[in-house]
């Protein structure tokens, strides 16, 4: 019989000293072993004179431990547990895989489709139940949330509860964080891996009337190895270093977010993924650099996710190619058809796109910012295009061509071991050939409209055999380039899926 | 009483040797004076004995004309002959003007909306008419079409005449231009002319399989100067050096194509509008020669049109931004509303775009190579975009911002003397500022639905003051950017007109 299941936490609690400053002054970890492994794993104070440390082991049978601390109350504890196996639906963290792609540490693919709830469990209890509720089925398998609470147009509210605590003097102080808030936080991170929603934690960002942002650098250090002790051992923990971080390179220049990223290597012990997310399009952080695990931006621009893909040689998630809504700020109002046809082209370019929303709201209860209800059209259609993918997507979508490849430059198009995606976009094409199989054979060819969710047979014709031209480049030598076409309705936001029949 | 008018053709025909070939042999100019002005005319041979020398007054009252020849028939033949007012509607030759703009020789602001039908004079004379019919009052004031017939998908017949004529050996002989073919098309120049349609006359393209693409440098060189001598006294000619000339470099190296625009130079006295079109979108012609007038480039990605245009610091014209219609080809059928929506980015960023369209036909008559009939649903929506602009714009549109600005990477904004304008685009606030004027006064606020072609009064509102953030760089200071807001109805595709009230 198992003590717990893999991937889950394995939670020890000790109690010791509550004087003094114990963030500050007491050291705690523990060393975890299984065979000749050992794992080292940051404990931290969460107040009252109790003190943890958190593990997710990542292998079944027996783990032993052995606590070291500055306060010999708390060092030296051991003792052991089993892991069995893996409970349903459990899969272990998400790692990049192929190259471009992910995939949970069992092997199962994973196809990020997250979304954006910035300050959701800053909100009342119960707009945060409901948030949970809407995620339940909204079909999310990612949220972009900050451990600090936003101070932004449309979030003028006080958060549930201080991150850090109101010392004597009425001041934040940003040696003492407030356990009720992180409890809340990670509860929901637990709540998120019960939903199998991966919980993508975005540890900075600028937008602050509390003093978050003003943190000397070395309180900004303890603060993310603090992070680190409490959640990595979740398992659906991603980190994101920032939320628009160069608006923040005023007061954390770049060498400091390089050192959040190395606090991270040392005091997460599973290694999870890490990434950071750009404002300004112009100020993307170097993802090339070797502690970044996968690409974030925001970019509206989502034709040439190509480029940044193989640019950087990671996976890449543009996690704000604009949000579907119509408040004023310029990146909150594209119509729910643009959204999802950016999805599409992201996707079908090899990268992985982002939702938002961003209704106006009598009381600004704004999806992106504090959670609620979703109001729009595009998730529905987001999540139609998941569970499309997840039937046959295995290594992850490669793109057809790059942002100059012909004609891929203007569709898009991407194939995975047995399948190929074309996606027209804006395009209309009443027959087409470029794309389909080289090889007669038993193929599926249906056509997708990405609004209307439909999936039906395509027509198949003739290939096109195109006039040979004596220049040009489009067409050559009066030779179809595939062995058959289809013949499409003419109107654009269509898709091919072409498959092996089975 | 007046012999021609200001800006028509004076043409002066003369009788001379028919034997040998006079297209090689025989050389004819004529100077033409005014006062102290001299102006340099080359002549040219129509065949049949007949030597045709072609001027354009572009200032009233009386000139006269001396012929030079290497042949003493026309040599020293002289003349005079008075110029008088222009005729209703002629404006002369359109020149840049503004920097980034266009007007008529006569100050009128000129603003290209212009189609293309690259082979439409090669067609039977009945499909000719009708496109005459078309374009009467399809609101385009400038056609791209080619001198030579083009050979391509959907393009299989033979052209109504050879442009050089067929010799003994049933060749084609380049040496010798076929007057038929050539009266033809200065015929449809004119007639163009007549309806106020500026001829883009494109000079070379790759599409051919009659030899055209393989004359030998000297040949092309005697052909660019024979068309200068026949075709520059039409006021409403453009020189395009070529269509997709970056599909033609293994034949016609770059050197080459400067060649042209310098012989051009030496042929043309009037100085017409010049430039060449690329095909693949890395390959735009070096714009900043000093020889080219205005840009031309094809490329889809609407948005970078300040990129283009500060760039290369002339104006823009965007000929191909892809064609609205449903063929095959991947830049032949994008939607109507994609092209309509791309001509407003383009035009609110300080371009001009340029209109196609190429819809299936059970003949392969289709509007972008051979005219006819238009079949789209653009056009009107293009000449509704005109009619607004012409109205007000006087200087040209200077976009609010660039590639990267604030909010005007997304939106898209321009102004004039008087006007200014806004596109949404995919964006759908349901309230809006900014851009809007910074003083109060007394403005007409107008909503225009770029589709429906409607244009209303827009409710007013308070201007937005959005709550003030610690970083950020979207709103600061919780200060509205303009006087007064407008409540917009939260759907995309439309933009507003501001201007003082009449």
């Amino acid at each position: 019989m198992s003590d717990i299941a893999q991937w889950d936490i394995f939670e020890l609690r000790l109690d010791g000293p509550a004087d003094g400053n114990p963030y500050l002054e007491v050291s705690l970890s523990a060393r975890f072993a299984q065979g000749d492994r050992e794992i080292m794993v940051p404990g931290f104070y969460d107040g009252e004179g109790v003190y943890i440390v958190r593990f997710m082991p990542d292998s079944l049978g027996e783990w032993t431990y052995e606590t070291a601390s500055s306060v010999s109350a708390l060092s030296g504890k051991t003792g052991s547990f089993t892991a069995g196996e893996a409970a349903p639906g459990a899969h272990g963290p998400v790692k990049v895989a192929n190259q471009f792609h992910f995939a949970y540490a069992d092997g199962t693919p994973y196809l990020p489709f997250g979304t954006t709830c910035y300050a959701w469990t800053h909100q009342p209890l119960g707009l945060q139940a409901e948030t949970l509720e809407t995620l339940s089925t909204a079909g999310f398998n990612k949220i972009r949330m900050g451990v600090f609470p936003k101070d932004y147009p449309f979030n003028t509210n006080e958060p549930l509860y201080d991150v850090f605590e109101i010392g004597a003097n009425g001041q934040r102080d940003f040696d003492k964080p407030n356990p009720m808030a992180f409890r809340q936080f990670e509860t929901q991170v637990g709540k998120l891996r019960d939903l199998s929603i991966e919980a993508d934690i975005i540890i900075f960002h600028p937008y602050d009337r509390w003093g978050y942002c003003e943190m000397s650098a070395e309180q900004d250090n303890r603060y993310v190895a603090y992070l680190a002790a409490r959640l990595a051992a979740y398992r659906n923990v991603w980190w994101s270093l920032a939320n628009e971080y160069d608006f923040l390179l005023d007061v954390k220049p770049m060498e400091q977010w390089d050192r959040y990223f190395h606090i991270l290597e040392e005091n997460d012990p599973y290694g999870h993924l890490k990434s950071i997310h750009n404002g300004d399009v112009r100020m993307n952080y170097d993802h090339t650099k070797p502690w970044v695990t996968h690409v974030c931006i925001q970019n509206w621009d989502v034709k040439k996710t190509p480029d940044w893909r193989d640019g950087y040689g990671k996976p890449l998630i543009n996690d704000e190619p604009e949000y579907e809504g119509n408040i004023f700020p310029a990146w909150g109002n594209i119509s729910a058809q643009e959204l999802v046809h950016r999805f599409w082209i992201t996707l079908l370019r090899g990268g992985y796109a982002g939702h938002g929303e961003t209704f106006e709201h009598p009381e600004d209860i704004i999806w992106w910012a504090k959670g609620g209800k979703l109001h729009g059209e595009a998730w529905q259609r987001i999540a139609f295009l998941r569970k499309l993918l997840e039937e046959d997507v295995t290594l992850g979508l490669t793109p057809l061509g790059g942002t100059n490849s012909w004609p891929w430059s203007r569709m898009s198009a991407a194939e995975d071991e047995a399948v190929r995606y074309i996606y027209f976009g804006e395009h209309q094409p009443a027959q087409w050939t470029t794309g389909l199989p080289a090889e007669e054979g038993d193929y599926e060819v249906d056509l997708i409209d990405i609004w209307e969710m439909t999936i039906t047979p395509a027509e198949r014709i003739p290939p096109l055999v195109p006039h040979p031209t004596r220049h040009g480049g489009i067409v050559r030598g009066g030779k179809p380039d595939a062995a058959f076409g289809v013949r499409l309705p003419g109107r654009p936001h269509l898709a091919l899926r072409i498959r092996p029949a089975k």
